[in-house]
């Protein structure tokens, strides 16, 4: 009976796995065990942000020493969503997700990862890669018996730096579409980046141009997981909504049972938050993403009491617009 | 009697005083009233952030066409407290501080402002700011009946670029000296920036390189004033510090009565805050005041439930360090 | 008979005039001669550089302390084409062309200008704006003798953010048509960015959302304007040209003549220059226009020794794509 | 006998060693003659910029691969000079110094590499470092016979943030007092970043707050060496010296020849440059270092005709104040 363990490690530096392996020094976690990795790093969350690629250079290289298997076959296999940009109170970390022999009964809060096919750059944007991620998502499901998952990640290529925010567009409604959360007659292309009333509040997508196929990270109760461990997610309804975070820690025991918190939000494409100008969107000088990192950043941080918040921007169809969501894993307080 | 009257005025761009000449047109605000302004504006909070003196130059302009005082001897009697940045959730407004005829009997909420004399460059961050300072604090004191100020804000000058640290910092215990918030025999140039210990949570400082002699806002209770708004002010531990702010506004009745908000913090020195790592000092790309305000003025804003903040970041000697204070002026409940 | 001259001058900061007033105290200048300002300011030459408009602020409000005429007509009647940022080793400054009176025979190289009429925001970037841009050329032309321009500036309306580069073209083609440099018959909006083989090497575009109307300033010689100074203007065919830089200012008898100098180029599209990748396109912290002018500027200030060099990005339709132009004025060599 | 042989490869990125496995799997290097590499990633050269690291990591996996050795083996006898920032028009790039057997007989352009012993954290910007590195340079020099260096390249240990230009300041009085260029009495702690008439033109050093000692290149005639290349190297008296960069290309037989340029500069620390205001150090939003590689970049690529050049910031106490060094490997004219 396989049992969710989670550990929020920090990283000196992109580079830097000196605390993954003191885990698998101390026998706290076997390298083999790993499934799937969630984590910050200290870029610039941009196109020329290579930390991302660095801190899973220096993971694979690790594993591959301890696990003797090559560093490719390792990383196709473990999905790391990496999202670059620790602004203002934020800290890199990673969390990664293992899977270890439980000995209690289940059901309880489990991991499944999947990978899709390999996606051809046209595909970008396209009913294609809405599919792809759809299927990916449906199989990851079917095979860990996640039935009503609570948090999917999604990973997704962008043939292009122009086309990263439809690309998340298409992988957000595409696991959207997997998850029940819109209808599949609308969710189609027509609808990207046009219908944000389609939208689902449990789905985190990033994309990026160096990655060539879908990577899924689902997170659910299963029947055969040990208990111990619960997910709570709540939608945000903009960059401020204060209460939904506050909502959320309360309803898992408080800051001291979370193990790991994940946020998505996106700058307010209006311009506006609760009838205010901001000034996000037109900074020649500081990306928008950085921006919204820094005060969405701030705002978990500080109900979690704690830098150690993934928090990714980009919330197109994830959630409603100007907002984004708020999820944690927290110890059960049954 | 006097009566203290705040206008929150937004702006569409650092030059734009189309709000407040607005107010004029509508007899709202009567020119000769204004008393004093704290803002913020569109820039980046640096050295070069001409966005302060692009809107100080503006209002100037504007107050000279409906006073007919020219706007030189207009900049030397209203004092322009503006701190660049409005990074993240933040909105670019100006919070107008008049003073009207009231009808009721104080005490109430007032304001007072001074100048001190011009200061040599050679002054800065010695004995002679400090001293300064204090003084002209404890003249706007005297003369305005403010005993016990709540909160000052105090604009001093910078010799140079390298200077500007230590020149908040002397304003700071000056300030702190006039207000008996630490004791004058330790609170001399000896504690620049050395014994943070000495602080004061009721003093937020700038500084200017082209600023040529301090400029003094209090606000607190003074006999002769209206009542009818309150203010209040908490010292920060740390930027997360979401208790002092939450504490704060509901001490004052809820965001609905709140009037103008102000915020001080600095980031944390020593590189970590509850133990995790931040980045925020050795970014090369995003100056480390333009993460704090993001970080900063999120938090607040989120309890606020309003992105026209007032937040500054340098808060040596204000507030504990790697902390700071948060203020707001409201409508009063009684 | 009107005579050309020319004056550039240092700024202090961007709402720094005292040097222009300067040369109206010592009647070096009489401020009614004024005609055009073209100049760099130390903004990041972006959406949020609110560094030109508190310049031209500025500037007026001087300007209408000494004629005694409001700052809106002068704003009406003299163009500013200022381009924000002094990136690398360029530095801030204005020329000041303006017409005196002459008393040698012609021809000689004048400077004229011209207003266009209101644009509605819905013809940015369409046959309106091409054909307004050109009307309004060729309206400068007739007015001012100027038959065949040396060098064309237009500074014209963006409807939106989104809009600038094809506001761009769109000036580029009117005022390129009004010169003579493309057939009418292509460049039409169905060229705008697409058909970059349509292009003139003598106008210098800049689009601002803030401008209601064209602005235009030519340069070239008229029959009735004193000699004395002369305007030579090369293409450049990449941002490594430095033949073409070092040819246009040995043509003009070298450094020593120069009174202004003014370069327009754009980063290679392509992602590359001379064949080796560059990463001006995907700098998330570095705006790519930033990166141009640096290199661009430090170019051709090496040639002219002189960092006090007009350098402007966004060369669509400008001269070859990933090129531009060096252009400068010098003294004759007559 | 041996020859050096010099290959300049692109990457796509900075994990991007493909070029050189290229080099490897075709025969044209092997693996074990490599000694040495210098080389532009595209971070922003700051203390944030991990892309040296991920550079360094991805070549010894590589190297590790190829050879047997161990990546850490290969990193303490290899040294990789790597700098960050390649604005403008510079291109991410690496040189790679090799020692083949060469069947010529000398003398001839060669390479030498030494490490110097662990400094301790305390002995930055001392007499101790500079000490260090004097004899690190002298024991290159009396191992390879390269008697008069043309050019020295050090790496050397920041203690910290703080320290950096101290360190390198300490490093090139080290270098500058091996090669004979400065007084060893007068270069001394005492001296450092005081005394700046104290330089030497054939020193470039950077700083790393991750380097535990010194690591030094020397490339310099000796007599066991096959002809082939030379070395030419000049100073620049400020970032303009157009002369300087042209003089040496000419020398070298022009562009066609290049086979490696470097160049060293730094902002001008008094403002200025030839009389002009600079706004290169007050830029709160574009660090001074990615300024001046952008504008001493494109002056030299210029030149080149070639975006491939080794640029980097920080020449305390190399070439004058203001300015720094150009230097280039080419092939031999004879």
């Amino acid at each position: 009976m396989p049992r969710l363990i989670v550990h929020r490690v920090a990283m000196a530096h992109p580079g830097d796995v000196s605390a993954i392996a003191a885990l698998f020094d101390a026998g706290t976690l076997a390298p083999g065990m790993l499934r799937a990795v969630i984590g910050k790093t200290e870029g610039n969350g941009g196109l020329n942000d290579f930390t991302r690629g660095y801190f899973i250079q220096s993971l694979m290289h690790l594993l591959a020493a301890r696990t003797g298997e090559a560093p490719a076959a390792l990383a196709a296999r473990i999905p790391c969503m990496l999202s670059g940009g620790t602004e203002g109170v934020l800290s890199p970390h990673a969390v990664l997700l293992a899977e270890a022999p439980g000995d209690a009964p289940g059901p309880g809060l489990a991991v499944a990862t999947a990978f899709g096919p390999r996606l051809s750059p046209g595909a970008t944007g396209t009913e294609a890669q809405i599919a792809a991620v759809e299927a990916t998502v449906r199989r990851a499901m079917a095979a860990s018996g996640i039935a009503d998952p609570g948090l999917v990640f999604v990973k997704t290529p962008a043939g292009s730096l122009a086309g990263m925010a439809r690309a998340r567009a298409a992988a957000a409604l595409g696991a959207a579409r997997a998850l029940g959360d819109v209808p599949a007659d609308r969710a189609t292309d027509q609808a990207l980046l046009r219908d944000l009333t389609l939208s689902s509040g449990r789905v985190a997508i990033s994309a990026g141009i160096e990655v060539p196929c879908d990577e899924v990270i689902l997170l659910g109760q299963a029947p055969g997981w040990a208990p111990g461990l619960v997910l709570g997610v709540r939608p945000m309804r903009d960059v401020l909504d204060l209460d939904a975070v506050q909502g959320l820690v309360a309803s898992l025991g408080g800051p001291g049972r979370l193990r790991a918190v994940f946020a998505k939000g996106e700058p307010d494409a209006t311009g506006r938050i609760r009838g205010q100008r901001h000034t996000v969107l037109g900074d020649t000088d500081l990306d928008a993403q950085r921006h919204l990192r820094a005060a969405l950043g701030a705002v978990v941080a500080a109900v979690a009491g704690d830098g150690r918040v993934f928090v990714s921007g980009g919330a197109e169809h994830q959630g409603p617009p100007g907002g984004g969501l708020v999820a944690a894993i927290a110890e059960d307080m049954a």
